[in-house]
């Protein structure tokens, strides 16, 4: 599992700052986590291949997470797609892409599917056999999602040393092993399947929480994760703006985290009145030591 | 007069080339002429007073032309706007920015006024005392107009030398002079304002034309200009891709200058598919000489 920060500021997008935008390769899935302005030309720099791009997560209607999607929906048919593509974001999203297409008397050239959110309770949004996609409620000032991408457990791992011991168990018998069945011999006798086999990798998974107050109601969805990205928009000596606006403080992420029991913290939607981010890592630090801050650019991989 | 290049190339932006969008000061006005996604970042990088722009004019509704726009807005509230703002385009232009205030839940915070164009005939859409704009109808996929922005004849210039010659006239009859006011000595003698006075400036004038296919009706509401932009998204050996997209090639763009009889031409909106642009240059200098390119942060000023 590789996340690519493509921007982690919040509000306006300036020379150095971008509005948030992430993309998280999972199981041969590439998914686009938000879309603010000029994310298309951030994917470029870091070298996305666009073609890959099949499912977009949009967490709410705000500009900085939303006001790329329209001409990165329009460079796709630019380049001639013809894949489906699938957009999942709150009600209200479909209308906004719509519009625009409409005004401009354009259109996309390539299916999109919308996927309209308006549930406050966490929902599967999206599996397959290898991963699944939930919604985690968050509380900002209009309706919001967070994300969370979860590996399914995978296979068994075939132990060869103990299979080779075993002439009758031939390749076409893997699978099965694979999927956890015992081996019966032709002399009758059961070999366990847990004699042959090792378990499977431990899955993996990542939550998104941008953008939000601190929000407790988020702590059982996301237990456990490996990675929580998580808003910190202010430092705490803002906490007062961060209740107004709905945001968080870096030590409020870093609660959460703790809460949790993630396994990783990482920060971002970064306001742009710091011009400098190590108070952000050295507040949530002291209540959350695996914390790091993300930027454009940066690349998370778990194994 | 000073014409500020912010993007000049076509379709989709790319790390290294930016959809259109230019700032025109003119007599104490700075004037955006378009607004392609990423336009908010490049005013950053060339230093564009965003409190300067009060008048905002959209040639059509294609992205690489409006993509930018409700992002801007959007900052422009951030910034704690309260200065009206007009925005000039195609009918269309208010829905596209209401809706997408409204599903982001989102609000100007200052006056936007929208002068929306149907017209298929040149018009007179803003003037002062010293400036007017008038719509240039261009022929393209969508309705589309350039702008044509000319300066009004100025005040004449007083000779201080000849006015020194008579104690009589005071710093209180300045203006009347310069409204060109004859001067009556209290001997009752006239002295003609030519006399005390030299013809004001040559009022100078810009026209925006993008995007078009060649398109000669255009020829006599720019006839004379000072400075022509005109689109040359091709060379000459795709004119029949310029056909079928309405979009000019370098040559047409400097036959409709020559025609036009401007005083110097700058080409853009270059496509995506050349890598450099000095073709586009020499193909337009052969029917007009005067003739350069506009790139990103280039600047060009009348005197």
């Amino acid at each position: 599992m590789k996340l690519t920060i493509l921007g982690c500021h919040s509000a306006t997008p300036k020379t150095t700052t971008h509005p948030t935008a992430q993309i998280l390769e999972i199981k041969n899935h590439s998914f686009l986590i938000d879309c603010g302005e000029g994310t298309q030309v951030q994917m470029r720099k870091y070298k996305v291949k666009f073609s890959k791009i099949k499912r977009i997560f949009i967490s709410h209607l705000h500009g900085d997470h939303v006001f790329g999607l329209i001409g990165l929906i329009s460079t796709f048919r630019l380049l001639n797609r013809e894949t489906e593509l699938t957009v999942y974001g709150p009600k209200g999203i479909k209308e906004l892409i719509v519009t625009q297409l409409r005004l401009s008397e354009s259109f996309a050239g390539y299916p999109i599917k919308f996927h309209e959110l308006s549930s406050k309770e966490s929902e599967l949004i999206f599996e397959d056999k290898k991963v699944a996609v939930y919604t985690i409620p968050l509380k900002h000032r209009i309706y919001t999602n967070g994300f969370l991408f979860k590996e399914k457990i995978g296979e068994r791992k075939l132990d060869m040393k103990e299979i080779s011991k075993y002439d009758e168990i031939e390749i076409c018998d893997y699978q099965n092993l694979k999927n956890g069945k015992d081996f019966k011999l032709s002399s009758g006798t059961i070999i366990k399947n847990e004699k042959l086999t090792t378990d499977p990798n431990k899955p993996l998974s990542y939550a998104f929480c941008s953008d939000t107050m601190y929000h407790e109601p988020i702590i059982p969805i996301i237990q456990n994760v490996d990675l929580l990205y998580h808003e910190a928009t202010f430092l705490k000596d803002k906490e007062d703006l961060a209740l107004k606006t709905k945001h968080s403080t870096a030590q409020q992420a870093a609660m959460i985290a703790k809460k949790a029991n993630v396994g990783k913290l990482i920060l971002g939607h970064f306001s742009n009145r710091y011009k400098t981010y190590e108070g952000f890592e050295s507040e949530a630090c002291k209540i959350f030591s695996n914390t790091s801050l993300t930027s454009a650019g940066a690349v998370f991989e778990l194994n």
